[in-house]
């Protein structure tokens, strides 16, 4: 440990954000004279890519979020702290958080994206995404209260209604939540419930695009289409939503009744990004050079689903996935690194980013897998998606317990997480603007 | 299954939560002729005793808690509703409830308990109970909060008031947890922060009673002490506390600063029970006959926390204990069954309690346990209590995480739990009364 003298007269890194390019900022830092500490408005990293399985009752939040002090408690020079950063004043070098101001060297930006309605906020309500746990929990709450309300509603049209789920977005997060729905109506809570038949609940995907998974190669995204339709699944493609309410959708003269719809359309920038009074994109994230800088303020970085970067390599924009905040993560650490010791060159290396692969899961033992040339789906693919996102899952003991929860629901086409939390006298109803 | 016409001919029995005692009567009801419909406000089976352990970080609620009707979904007489009864009708033999009235022939009120502030519910507030998957949740919030905050608090005794705990109540709740929080500060998050060092957190254990668990042994009940106080806990026997505020504790003229006051001090019958016009004991718990009836309305049965009864073996009061509410939900079952066949004795069977034993979780790998005149301590007693405790959960799958979780937890002095959920802008302090 160094003495607190020496800290103060080390120079001061500031990370936003304790997702994976946050994460891995802050542990390419380790070795360096520099003073890090990353502030989070959570105290935990969350795996979002697993948040579908909360939403769906497979998993519980802990299982897929572990605590940033936890990960970073070995790294002496590195502090977390719990705090939500409001604005970030590039003039002065400090930014503002609970309440007060904190000075820094270096500053890099992770602070990921929300869930973007596209200028309709008033959507939220009725329409919750899928970007926190909270997120995650309360669409996991109307699924479940759902299929109890069904169960004692007299009128077939409400109840059609009650048991109609309309996700909005045919990305992986649309595809998967989807599927993991039906598969939850199809297959786990038949037997529970006595008055309704489960198996009737309607499962409506909507995508705006001509096909799934955009980010994807076609053929995969055509067989995800097939499994997915062959399971129950209504998909509709090239099909926008003009209207959200509580009691359904409209796609231009056509009304869906669904008492159930959630977003998972697209994405924007945080907040605190339009506080440094820089260009922006249609998404609110934050512009980026070559080398993740800022181009006036090349000791602010911005990585992640918070910047708009390009692939030096390719030409491409950096996907908004864990790989490219990953990689930018550690780009940003080498680059602050190599500058501390003095070495400050001429230009910087430029970002490059390298693809390893892209997964998303269709159903039961059913996913689909691109690494590099390598297409892969069925139970295979199911295989691979499983250990790709174990792996990546922190801490030995989530992993275990993880893959135990994925192997028993797999076996007993069961769910562990079937609990209603929150304040039992808010009801549904109370909570869906009509 | 019988059809719609036999089904409304049929006796109906209605079950007012999904406790032990519910569950048990319902489950006791299955090969009767009876409708049976089963009413709880949450959708699940709560495992109380393991409650202070969601509340310090190392069992998330799924592991015990269980969807109740995934318990029932075998029983075709038994029917599950959500739903939360509001009043009792004795004359009309009706109950209110989600806003309509159901008619019953017979009737068992399983309630449960709720926190009891002794008059003074303006408490609740600044001291949460401990008797809800949301209690829990609140608790282990404001713990793993207590440490943020008191990271970056630079006022000293600010910053011991926020490290320091008060739990109010000596039984197993208020000691299971005040040896919980003694073990996270002491052993689970030292190395997570740099500023602080957690294992200057104060625990106080405030015990109006001469003694801990009063309703144990008096050996097991001074080892359990000893083991606490080796621990760091700082036990206050003989001591009521005078007032509570967002600030602390008063007892008599003394004053205790502490930002975190945890209420484990007493228990009180569910509001439900006073609409009945029958009279309740000072804990409003319904007074119950030797058969655990209403002396007036033979049709309607109380039983478990809910009930103020007698075990007509040894003339004591029924504890309220899981043993208490599975014996007498069997008990009544079985009377219904008998009448229900048509065989109307003059006088019912009473009730008469088989006390199987007690235990308590007094610290890592340290528990004690009384088993007849067996008393067991320690280790022994730790795997004792471990045992009987995941035996009891509902579930294959919940057994085997829980057990794993516990041994990962007591190889590795960690926590799996430790996230802060809730809405991150509430910061601590508005949540606390001032």
């Amino acid at each position: 440990m160094t003495s607190q003298a020496s800290a103060e007269s080390r120079p001061r890194v500031v990370i936003i954000g304790g997702g994976f390019g946050g994460l891995h900022a802050a542990q390419g830092l380790a070795k360096t004279a520099a003073k890090v500490t990353l502030y989070d408005r959570r105290n935990y990293h969350l795996f979002q890519p697993l948040l579908y399985q909360v939403a769906t009752a497979e998993l519980e939040p802990n299982n897929i979020a572990f605590p940033i002090r936890k990960i970073l408690n070995k790294q002496d020079n590195c502090d977390v702290a719990l705090g939500e950063v409001t604005s970030i004043d590039l003039k002065q070098r400090q930014i503002s958080v609970n309440g007060g101001r904190v000075s820094y060297d270096y500053l890099v930006v992770a602070t990921g994206a929300r869930q973007s309605y596209f200028g309709h906020d008033e959507y939220r309500a009725c329409a919750p995404g899928l970007k926190s746990v909270d997120d995650a929990l309360e669409i996991r709450r109307r699924v479940l209260l759902a299929f109890e309300e069904a169960e004692w509603e007299e009128d077939e049209t409400s109840r059609q209604a009650k048991l109609t789920f309309v996700i909005v977005g045919g990305g992986p997060t649309g595809m998967e939540l989807a599927g993991a729905i039906m598969e939850l109506a199809s297959k786990t809570l038949p037997d529970d419930f006595h008055n309704i038949d489960t198996r009737c609940a309607r499962v409506i995907l909507i995508q705006g695009a001509d096909r799934l998974v955009p980010g994807m190669p076609e053929d995969l995204a055509h067989r995800a289409q097939r499994v997915l339709e062959k399971a129950g699944v209504e998909i509709r493609l090239n099909t926008l939503v003009t209207e959200v309410t509580g009691e359904g959708v409209a796609i231009g003269e056509e009304h869906i009744a669904a008492e159930n719809i959630f977003w998972a359309a697209g994405v924007q920038g945080q907040a605190v990004s339009g506080t440094l009074g820089v260009d922006l994109d249609r998404s609110s994230r934050v512009l980026v050079g070559p080398d993740m800088a800022l181009p006036e303020h090349p000791e602010v970085f911005v990585i992640g689903d918070a910047a708009a970067a390009t692939d030096a390599g390719t030409g491409n924009p950096v996907p908004g996935v864990a790989q490219g905040a990953i990689q930018a993560g550690d780009y940003v650490a080498r680059i602050i690194a190599t500058e501390l010791k003095g070495k400050k060159p001429d230009s910087r290396p430029t970002f490059r980013y390298h693809d390893k692969g892209s997964m998303a899961m269709v159903g039961r033992g059913n996913a689909i897998a691109a690494i590099g040339k390598t297409h892969l789906g069925g139970f295979i693919g199911w295989l691979a998606w499983n250990f790709v996102h174990a792996m990546f899952l922190i801490g030995f003991g989530n992993k275990l317990i993880v893959i135990f929860e994925w192997f028993w629901n797999y076996v007993r086409h069961t769910r562990q997480s079937r609990l209603i939390t929150g304040d039992p006298e808010v009801h549904i109803k109370d909570l869906r603007c009509k």
